[in-house]
């Protein structure tokens, strides 16, 4: 279904953020995935929503599953970005330290798109064997929580030490900002991916006393690149 | 569209779980909506699935999102039964303890049905006004959940209190055994529900060595009725 004609006029004047027909054409997708349903939205929605004609979206996206897959993936590929930069930090952080890290920089990924896309992750739709590549992305990135959380549960001289459950709850912690989100659309979330990641430390059984200064050393690192 | 005709001979024998037709129908919508889709399902599939005419499907529910309706309820009703049970216990209970029975009850009921209903609740098509008096009692339920949090945040006796923003979070980790269902379907789950309402604890900042005690109380006020 690919086409050559692109470059051919469109129908009404650019008016979504991107700054390609590409980034305009997801928007547009992301927009109606979330907001009417992902089965109930059709290519040609997409089109008429961006103001192109089909045949252009098809030059960019040969089908309603490649656009799926591509916003989903723009819910892991940053974060798995991160979790190498975090890795690659020197001197080395501490698996607190990461998972603090991590959780803040995910929750504010899930949290600032225009879009809640996290919202797709449930819909049965989305277990087919044609999103694969991007489950298995996002598995990669459950495992890194894992990893991380599993370590500090280690790390920690408790007389009443963490079930080994406990170390897939920073993950689900992380992810119930989808929910939060879809539930409380006006409420003000700039802060909440901190208090998530302290969640998550208080969650695997790390000190009270020692959380401050978990999140003054993430605060510190997200504001300016890390590495 | 409702008819008389629900005593009909069938079509096939009975051939799902539950004592009456209704019961039927519910359980073959819940089984194609978590794993089709809502959507992709029309009220002929929900038929076919059970063996019955449409006719006589349209007894029971005029309306798909009915069905819905219903089965949304299912996953609310009998916990906001028991926080009332919790609440009308003597001696009176702490706010702790009412929060680790409420959620590993809650948690239970979640993992325990045969379908993840909780799988449908982030779907677009839910945030319908048809379905407001099912997100009405969801809402009262996380208000539960909200009150008990706070009131446990506010009965520890910390030098590094747990912000406000943590007491939506126990509602959350409760929800989130859906998600750990979805991705899970074979995992052993038994046990999940009581660890996660000890997540709950920690992450109200409740001290870890009262946290055994929370959970032996829980386990023997499920293991007999309430009350």
């Amino acid at each position: 279904m690919a086409t050559t004609r692109a470059g051919r006029p469109r129908l009404t004047t650019r008016r979504r953020p991107g700054i390609s027909a590409r980034d305009e054409i997801l928007d547009a997708a992301a927009e109606l995935f979330t907001t009417r349903g992902y089965t109930s939205t059709s290519t040609r929605c997409i089109a008429e929503a961006v103001g192109v004609r089909q045949a252009s979206l098809y030059h960019y996206f040969k089908t309603k599953d490649d656009i799926l897959s591509a916003l989903l993936h723009q819910t892991v590929t940053p974060t798995l970005e991160f979790v190498e930069q975090l890795a690659a930090t020197e001197p080395p952080l501490t698996p607190a330290e990461k998972l603090h890290a991590l959780a803040s920089f995910d929750g504010a990924q899930l949290l600032n798109g225009r879009w809640n896309l996290g919202a797709l992750y449930l819909m049965p739709e989305l277990r087919e064997a044609r999103l694969a590549e991007f489950w298995a992305e996002r598995e990669r990135l459950r495992l890194h929580y894992l990893d991380l959380s599993r370590a500090t549960v280690a790390a920690q001289p408790t007389a009443y030490p963490v079930g080994e459950e406990a170390a897939d709850l920073p993950f689900r912690l992380v992810e119930s900002l989808v929910n939060i989100r879809a539930a409380h659309p006006d409420r003000q979330r700039s802060a909440l991916p901190g208090h998530i990641a302290d969640a998550c430390m208080r969650v695997l059984g790390v000190p009270a006393e020692g959380i401050p200064a978990l999140r003054a050393a993430t605060d510190r690192r997200l504001a300016v690149p890390v590495g």
